[in-house]
C-alpha cells in the first residue's frame, strides 16, 4: 500500500507533539504556546511557540497542512499542470538564550497535485554562535547515519545542497555549518513513494536526539557580555538569510500566509554593528573562518 | 548653461559635509567615521557612520559616485540603449537612541548614461516609534515648502509615491509617517534639467533644519523599559522593509556592492516577539493606527 497524504500529515502531527514535548523537558521553565489557524482559501496551522525560557530565548515549531489552488506564478515555477494543491509539514527554528547553543532549523514538508505529482522536501541545518568542530562532526554524522540507512548518496548530495541553500551570498558566509537539504524527492531514481517518506520520517525523527545532545553539552557554559553581543551580530545574519533568501519565507510572504507563523523563525533580539573585525586568533575569528561551503565536517 | 555631473557630484558632496557637521552637533558626544571605498569596475564612495553617540545610537551619511557598464538585466528593467552609466547620491539613515526621536531616511541621486538619458531620484520618509501627529505635520509641511517652490503638483504626487513605496506589504502597515519619494525626474513635463537639480538641492538642503527640530522636541525626554523593547519591535519592521522591498538596498546585494555601506541602514539591536498585541487605547496602539496610506498629515 502506497502512504497516502493523510498518513503523512498524521505522522508530521505527531511528530510536532514529541519535538514540542522534548523540547519543554530541555528548557524545564517555559511551555509552548498553541496557536491555531484556519486558512481563508483552504486548511490551516498549529503553530506553537516557545519564548522566554531557560534555555530557549525563542523557537517554534509548526506544523500546517494547506490545499487550494495554485496561483498561475507558482504553477508555473513548479512546472506542474494542475492547480489543486495540497502540501503539509513541520516547520522548526529555536534561538537559545547561552551563546554556546547552536541555532537549529528544521523543516520537512510533503506536496502533492492530486492525480499529477507528488514530492518530499526538507533539511535540517545548524547554526552555531561559536563553531566546535567536534560538535559539527557529531551533528554531520547524527544526519549522515539518518541518511545512509536509506541511500549511501543521499548524505553527500544533501549536504552539499545545504551549502548551497543556506548560503548569504552578500556575506560570502554559510549560515552555519549546514546539514542536510533536499526538495523534489519522488519516486524516481529507482526510490518508492514509501521509501521516501520512511526516509523523512528517520529525519524528522533524528532532530531530539541530535539536538538534545548539544543543548545539553553546552546550555551550562558560562558566557560574556561581548559574547552575548557576538550572538546578536551571528543572529543579524540569521535575519538577513531568512529575509533575503529563504524560500519559504518568500513564499509565505508572497501568498500572504500568516506572518506571525512565518517570521517565527526571527530571533527576539539581533544587532548590527559597522564593520565589525574580528581579532586574529579568537572564537569569534575562527567561526567566521569555518563558515565556508564544502567542509567535510565528518573526516576533518 | 545645463548643470553637469561634476556639480551635482559636488553638491552632493558638500551636502554631506553639511548634514555630518550639523548631526555631530547635535549629538554632542560621538563623530563621524568615514571610509573612503572604492569599486573595482569604477568609482566609489565616502561612507560615514556614527555609532553610540548621546542621540545617535547608530547612523550613516553615505555618498557614491560610481560608473561603469550596466549589467543586462539592469539595463533591460530601465529601458535604456547604451550601458555605460554614471550614478551619484547621498543616502542617509539614523537610528537615534531616544524612543522618542523618530529614525529618518533620505536619499538623493542622479543617474545618467551619457548622451542617452538622465535622471533625478530621491526621497526622505520619517518612522516614529511613537506618532505625534503634531510632528508628522510638521514634517509633512517641510517637505510641502520644499516642493512647493518648484511645483504645486510635487508635494501631492511625492507623498503618495511614498506611502506606496515605503509600504510593509506582508504587515500591511506603512514604515512611519512616509513623505516624500521620486524617481526618473528628467526634462519631461515642461521642466528643465536645472529645474530638476534645483528641487533636490531643495530637499537636500530641507534635511538639517526639519531633522533638527524633529531631534530637539525629543530627545531629552525620559522613557521606561517597556518603551524601549517597543522601539526594537518596530526597528524590526525596519529590518524587514530594507532586506525584503527596499529597491536600494536589493540592488546593492545583487550587484555586490559594499555590504557594509549598504547594510549601515539596518539598527543597532531590533527585536521580533511572538504576534505581540497592544493595549486598546495605549500610545503603541494609537501609532500603530496611524502606520497607514493616504493619511493627510497636514490638514488631520
Amino acid at each position: 500500500m502506497q502512504v497516502n497524504k493523510n498518513q503523512i500529515e498524521g505522522f508530521f502531527k505527531d511528530l510536532q507533539d514529541q519535538i514540542c514535548s522534548a523540547l519543554e523537558g530541555i528548557d524545564g521553565k517555559s511551555k509552548f504556546h498553541e496557536d491555531l489557524w484556519q486558512r481563508p482559501q483552504g486548511g490551516g496551522g498549529r503553530t506553537r511557540i516557545i519564548q522566554n525560557g531557560k534555555v530557549f530565548e525563542k523557537g517554534g515549531v509548526n506544523f500546517s497542512a494547506v490545499h487550494g489552488k495554485l496561483p498561475a506564478n507558482i504553477k508555473k515555477a513548479l512546472g506542474v499542470e494542475k492547480d489543486q494543491f495540497y502540501a503539509c509539514g513541520i516547520s522548526i527554528v529555536m534561538h537559545p538564550q547561552n551563546v554556546h547553543v547552536p541555532i537549529i532549523h528544521m523543516n520537512t514538508r510533503y506536496f502533492e497535485i492530486e492525480s499529477e505529482t507528488y514530492w518530499f522536501g526538507g533539511g535540517i541545518d545548524l547554526t552555531p554562535h561559536y563553531i566546535y568542530e567536534d560538535q559539527a562532526r557529531f551533528f554531520h554524522q547524527s544526519l549522515k547515519n539518518a541518511c545512509d540507512k536509506h541511500s549511501t548518496a543521499y548524505y553527500t548530495k544533501f549536504k552539499k545542497w545545504a551549502d548551497d541553500y543556506f548560503y548569504i551570498k552578500h556575506r560570502k558566509e554559510t549560515r552555519g555549518v549546514g546539514g542536510i537539504f533536499f526538495d523534489r524527492l519522488n519516486d524516481a531514481d529507482g526510490f518508492t513513494k514509501n521509501q521516501r517518506f520512511e526516509f523523512v520520517k528517520d529525519v524528522g525523527q533524528a532532530f531530539v536526539p541530535t539536538y538534545s545532545h548539544l543543548v545539553e553539552l553546552n546550555k551550562d557554559k558560562s558566557f560574556s557580555e561581548e559574547q552575548k553581543t557576538w550572538q546578536g551580530l551571528r543572529r543579524g545574519r540569521y535575519v538577513e538569510f531568512n529575509l533575503v533568501y529563504d524560500k519559504g519565507t518568500k513564499f509565505g510572504l508572497d501568498t500572504d500566509g500568516r506572518i506571525e507563523s512565518i517570521l517565527m523563525s526571527l530571533p527576539q533580539q539581533a544587532r548590527w554593528h559597522y564593520n565589525v573585525q574580528t581579532k586574529a586568533g579568537s572564537e569569534e575569528s575562527k567561526t567566521l573562518g569555518l563558515l565556508k561551503k564544502d567542509i567535510d565536517w565528518i573526516n576533518m
